[in-house]
């Protein structure tokens, strides 16, 4: 692993994105022993989640009790659950010098809910408000085609219970793909673009060159 | 009872909104009363919530068992819940010719989550997005002083079940109310105030009179 990340990482927001099955959990844990190892401390968030709040938001969100939801209140619900763990998890902890590695954040919401037809440029000033400005210092997406990503969920035991998100169309998550694949374009924070259809450690080698050559 | 509202009130959209203690629901029963007494079809919706998404997100922000919300996820998910009712209740009631009878809306969002700090702008800019500029047509605010209102909800029986709002201190319904006093200032739609310190007989032949002077 390269010399410096004690020194740069500490008190910094790194956030693994990506489309359905490219990895971002696998991704996540690896990433975290890998800093442990270094000596950094670590917190793992999870969007939606982290906190109580969160959880009962991501259950209204992903568990499909609640009849088809409006997309404007999709996204209002995502943004909310990250309002509150920016607050009550995020700040707290890159305040303490730990490194935050997020699963999913708004860039998540560029991509998901601006491919159900929602506005990128709203979302993110929605999202700016909703994380008081507090944007990922590096958003890592983990590039995998639709259907390469669908066919690595089928494959694992979450098959019998996808999400409402994973449920959509192929057609929804190509369009998911492309807008990560252009996130740049609309994202006020870096963006670094990963080809996550090798196996997990070239992948968890190739993030960590990308954060060998965030600034130092 | 004034003549002419079956042709004006069918298809509008009235929000009651006011101080905890205004009487927002006991008029919200009185009008629609008179109104169907009038042959006019009414629905009454209850903010947040009506809906089954809307009434979890209800829980979340009312149980008190989440902890402490960050005023910024609390207002996201008032926002969450408005969206959804619009699209799923308001706008169809609304397209077959009922009156659609609010109480509360982003109007409280102003005045509870501009009371707690939040840029008023803000949040009439995030409403704006999630009711998709479906404003009301009318909204009435019932003012009571801080004091009134407490001293009334401290009367009923749910005293010893205030929500979250309910059991802020009175400097912060003071604040409330003298936003809801301004309203008009900041909301992008009709608001009218009336004294809801008389007894609800009075209170309601007001807002007959009130509504009575609604554009025809």
């Amino acid at each position: 692993m390269a010399q410096g990340f004690k020194e740069t990482l500490g008190g910094r927001f790194i956030v693994l994105d990506g489309p359905d099955g490219c990895g971002k959990s696998t991704q996540q844990r690896l990433l975290s022993e890998a800093l442990v190892r270094e000596g950094l401390e670590v917190s793992c968030m999870r969007d939606p989640g982290t906190t109580t709040a969160g959880e009962s938001i991501r259950q209204i969100l992903l568990s499909g009790d609640h009849g088809s939801l409006d997309p404007r209140c999709e996204l209002l619900l995502f943004m909310a659950a990250r309002a509150q763990m920016i607050a009550e998890c995020i700040r707290p902890a890159l305040a303490a010098g730990r490194v935050v590695l997020g699963d999913r954040f708004v860039s998540a919401s560029c991509a998901y809910q601006g491919a159900s037809g929602l506005d990128p440029a709203q979302i993110v000033q929605i999202g700016h408000f909703a994380i008081g400005g507090r944007w990922p210092d590096l958003t890592i997406v983990l590039d995998v085609p639709a259907e390469l990503g669908m066919e690595r969920i089928r494959k694992t035991e979450k098959a019998a219970a996808l999400d409402a998100m994973e449920r959509r169309p192929l057609d929804f998550h190509r369009r998911v793909r492309e807008i990560f694949l252009n996130l740049g374009r609309v994202y006020p924070a870096p963006v670094a673009v990963i080809d996550a259809t090798v196996a997990p450690e070239v992948v968890h080698q190739r993030i960590l060159e990308v954060l060998d050559r965030v600034d130092h």
